[in-house]
C-alpha cells in the first residue's frame, strides 16, 4: 500500500474509533434503560476524551489528525507534509492529501456512528424521544442562535487546534494529534468539553458532527425525527474557521517553541 | 519455577487483582449501606479501569493478558510466543500455553470474587435484593436479547483487543496488555465502559464474568438467587468472537505500525 | 523578539488559556440552560485542573508560572533566573522581569475572561442570578470572614507553590510550573480544588481572580451586579503570602532534593 | 543533616501533605456549607488519591513510605535499606529507622490534620453533626463489626502494599511508594478507595487514621463528640497485618519480577 493509502486507512480507522466511543458515551447517558442513564456531563466529557485517546492510538501512522479542523489548521500553519515521519508515511501537503484526509475522516465518522447504533440498537428502539436519538449522533445548541453558536464552536476549536498544531505538530513538522501524544490530547478534549461544551455540545470537529448526521439520516432508526440540517452547517463552519485561525495564530508563536 | 509456571501464577494473580477491585467497585456502588452507595456509573467505570491498571502492574511477567479474549485474539493474530521478553518468561504458543493462560485467568477471577465477597460480607448480608448480589459478581443485560447483547459484547471486546494486540502487542510480538502499558489499558477500559457499557455492563472478558459467576453459585451468600446461567454464555461467546475478529482485523493493519 | 518579550507573550497566552477554560467550566456548571448545568464540584475541579494543563502546555517558553504567587514564591526561594533553559529564554530575576511576568499574567487573565464571556454570551443573558454571573469570573467565600478566608487561601496556595517550586523548579533552577510538568501540575490543582476548595473556591492565584474581576466590572454583562470589591483583596493577598511562605519554606528542604 | 534526619523530615512533610489534602476532601464533601458539599464518593476517592500523589512528590528523599503498613511490609519483605538510592539517603533497616519512619508518619499525619481543621475552621463551626466532624479526621465503619471491619482493612492494605513493595520497591531494593512512582500510586489509591472503601472508608494506613484521631481528641473543635477510641485499633491493626502479609506474599513472587 502506498503512503496515501496508509494515511487514508489510518485516519478512517482512527475517526471510526473516535466516533464509536464518542457517540457511545452519549447513548449510554441519554438513551432509555441503559446502565449509564443519567450519568452526567462529566461522564460524557471523559467518554469523549477517552474516545479521542483510543482514536489517536490507532492512527499514529497518519499523525492522527482525525478532524478536518486540524487538517486545515495544519495547512494554514504552513505544513508541507502530513503523516508520521517515524512511520515513514509522509505525504506532501496538497489538494490530494487534504481531500484524502478529510474524506477518510468523514467516512470513518459515518461508519463509527453506524457501529454505535448497532451497539445500542435496543436502546434506540426503547427511547421515545426523537431528539435524544439525534443527540447521540450529532450536536445541537442549548440555546439556538447561529451566530453565537458559531462563536462558541470557533473558540473551542481554536483552543484544540492551537494546542495541537502549535505545540505538538509545530515541533515535529508533520503531526496531527499524534505529535502531541494520545494522553495530552485526551486530557485537552476532556477539558474543552467541560469548559466550553456548555452552549453547543462541543462538536469542534466537522467530521465528528457531519458524518454521524448523515448516518442518522440514512439509518432505519425506529421513531427517529429529522436530522436538523438547518443547524448542521454551524459545527462544520465554526470548527473550520477556528482551525484555520489557530493555524495562523500559531505562526508568530513558533519562535516561542525553541 | 519454569516459565509455564511463572506465567500461570502471573496471570492468576493479575486476574484475581482485576476481579477483586472490579467486582469491589460494583459492590461499593450497589450494595446496601456502603459508603459508595449510589456513586454512579462513572465511578464504576473508573473502578474497573483502575482494577485493570492494578492487575496489569502485577502480571507483567506473563504479558498481562488477563482475559481469554486477549489470549485467543493474540493467537488469531498469529502470535508465536506468550509472556514478556524483558522478563525472560516467553513460552511458545500452543494448546498447552493457551489452556494455561485461560485456566489461570478463570481461577484467578474465581478467587478474586471470593475475596471481594469477604471484603463486603456484611453488605451482602444487609442487601435484600438478590439481583444486586449477582450484579456484583457477573454482568447482565439492561434489555435482555441474546442476539443484540452478543453484538454489544462483540463490539466492546473488539475495541479492547484491537487496540491492545494490534497497537501494543503487535509491536513487540509477545505482549498482552502489558505491551500497551498499564495506564493506556486502564484509560481504554474506562472509555469502553463509559461508551459501550450501557447495554450489557461490558463483560468484554469471559474470565471476568464466568469465574465470579461460578463463585456466586458456590459461595454461601445469604439470600442469593440464581446465577442466571441462561445468560452466562453471552459474555463468554461474545468476547471470544470479538477477540478473534480483532486479532484477524489487526493483521492487515500491521504494516501501519511501522 | 527579545527574551523579555517572549516570556511576556508566553505568560499572557498561558494565563489566558488557563482562565478561558477555568472560568468556562464554572459557566458550564452554574449558568442557566447550559449542557453541563449542575455538573457538580468534581467537574469544576477537573475543569480547572485541565485548564492549568492546557495553560502550562502553551507557555513552556516562560516556565509557565501563570500565577503571581508562583512568581513571588520563586523570588522568595532565591531564584536568579526566570524562563526555560531548554528554550533559551532565561531572563535575570529583578524588578523588571517580576513586573513583566505579573503584568502578563493579569492581562492574560483579563483577556481569557472576556473570551469565556463570549463563548457563554447567551447563557449570561439567560441567567437571572447576578451572583452566578460574578461566580463565573471570580471566587467568593462560602462563609464570609476575611480572616479565615485568608487562612484558607494561604494554605491552598502554600501547597501549590511548595510543590511546584520546591520539587519542580528547585531541581532546575529556572522553572515555574513547567519544571514540574503539565500533568503533575494539573493533578495537583485538581487535588487542591477537591481538598481545599470548599471554603473559598480556591483562587490560589491573584491573577486568576483579579483579572476576571476587572473584566466583570468593565464588560457590558446583561443584568450583572457588583464585582464584590470588598472581598477582592483576599484572593490576592492570601495567595501572595502563601506563595512567599512556600518559597521560604522550600529553602531548608532543598538538601532533600538531592 | 544526617540521613536519618532527612528521611524523618521527608516522611513527616509527605504524610502531612497526604493528610491535609486527604482529610480536606472529606471536609469539602461532608461539612456544612462548603462548595463541595454532597460532591460524592468518587470525588472523595480522587481527593485521597491525589493527596497521596502530592505526598509522594514531596517525600522522594525517604522513598515516600508515608504509611506504617508500607514500612512494616518492607521489613517483612526483607528490605535491608530504607530511603532513596538516587538521593543518597539510604539508612539501614533496624529498630531505629523503623521507629523513625513510623514516628515521622504519625507526627506528620497529626500536623496535617490540624492544618486541615484550620482551612475548614468555619465549616467545622457551622456543622451541627459531631459524627461528620470526626469523619473528616478518621475512618469509621458503615456497619460496625470489628472482625469484618478488620478483614476489609486487611484486604485493602494488602492490595496497596503488595503492589507498592512487590512491584515497585522489589525492583529497586530501597523503595516505598516513590519506587512505584507518584502517579501509579495515586491511581492505585483511587482504585482501592472506589473498590474496597465501601465498608470501612479505607484507612489502609495506621498513621492516616490514628494521627488525625489524636488531633481530633486534642483540638478545641466546636461541638465535637467522642473520638470513637473503641474502633480506633481496627484501622491500625488491620493495615499492619495486611502490610506484613503483603510483604511476605511478595517474597515468592520476586522471581516473577525479572
Amino acid at each position: 500500500m502506498d503512503n496515501l493509502g496508509i494515511v487514508f486507512l489510518s485516519e478512517l480507522v482512527g475517526t471510526a474509533m473516535l466516533v464509536l466511543l464518542g457517540c457511545g458515551v452519549v447513548a449510554n447517558v441519554i438513551l432509555a434503560k441503559t446502565k449509564g442513564f443519567g450519568g452526567g456531563t462529566l461522564m460524557i466529557n471523559f467518554g469523549w476524551g477517552l474516545a479521542v485517546f483510543a482514536g489517536v492510538i490507532v492512527s499514529y501512522a497518519s499523525g492522527a489528525q482525525l478532524n478536518p479542523a486540524v487538517t486545515v489548521g495544519l495547512v494554514a500553519n504552513g505544513a508541507t507534509e502530513f503523516g508520521n515521519a517515524a512511520f515513514g508515511t509522509l505525504v506532501p501537503v496538497g489538494i490530494v492529501s487534504v481531500l484524502t484526509y478529510i474524506a477518510a475522516q468523514l467516512i470513518g465518522a459515518f461508519l463509527g456512528a453506524i457501529v454505535c447504533w448497532l451497539a445500542y440498537k435496543q436502546h434506540f428502539d426503547a427511547e421515545p424521544d426523537a431528539g435524544a436519538k439525534l443527540g447521540v449522533f450529532s450536536t445541537g445548541p442549548a440555546i439556538r442562535s447561529y451566530g453565537w453558536n458559531l462563536v462558541t464552536e470557533f473558540i473551542g476549536t481554536f483552543v484544540l487546534v492551537f494546542v495541537v498544531i502549535g505545540f505538538g505538530g509545530g515541533r515535529q513538522g508533520d503531526g496531527g494529534m499524534a505529535a502531541l501524544g494520545a494522553l495530552p490530547v485526551a486530557l485537552l478534549v476532556i477539558g474543552i468539553g467541560a469548559s466550553l461544551g456548555g452552549p453547543t455540545g462541543y462538536a469542534i470537529n466537522p467530521a465528528r458532527d457531519l458524518g454521524p448526521r448523515i448516518a442518522h439520516a440514512l439509518l432505519p432508526i425506529k421513531g427517529k425525527g429529522g436530522s436538523d440540517w438547518s443547524y448542521s452547517w454551524v459545527p462544520v463552519v465554526g470548527p473550520l474557521l477556528g482551525g484555520v485561525a489557530a493555524g495562523l495564530a500559531a505562526i508568530p508563536l513558533l519562535p516561542l517553541l525553541g
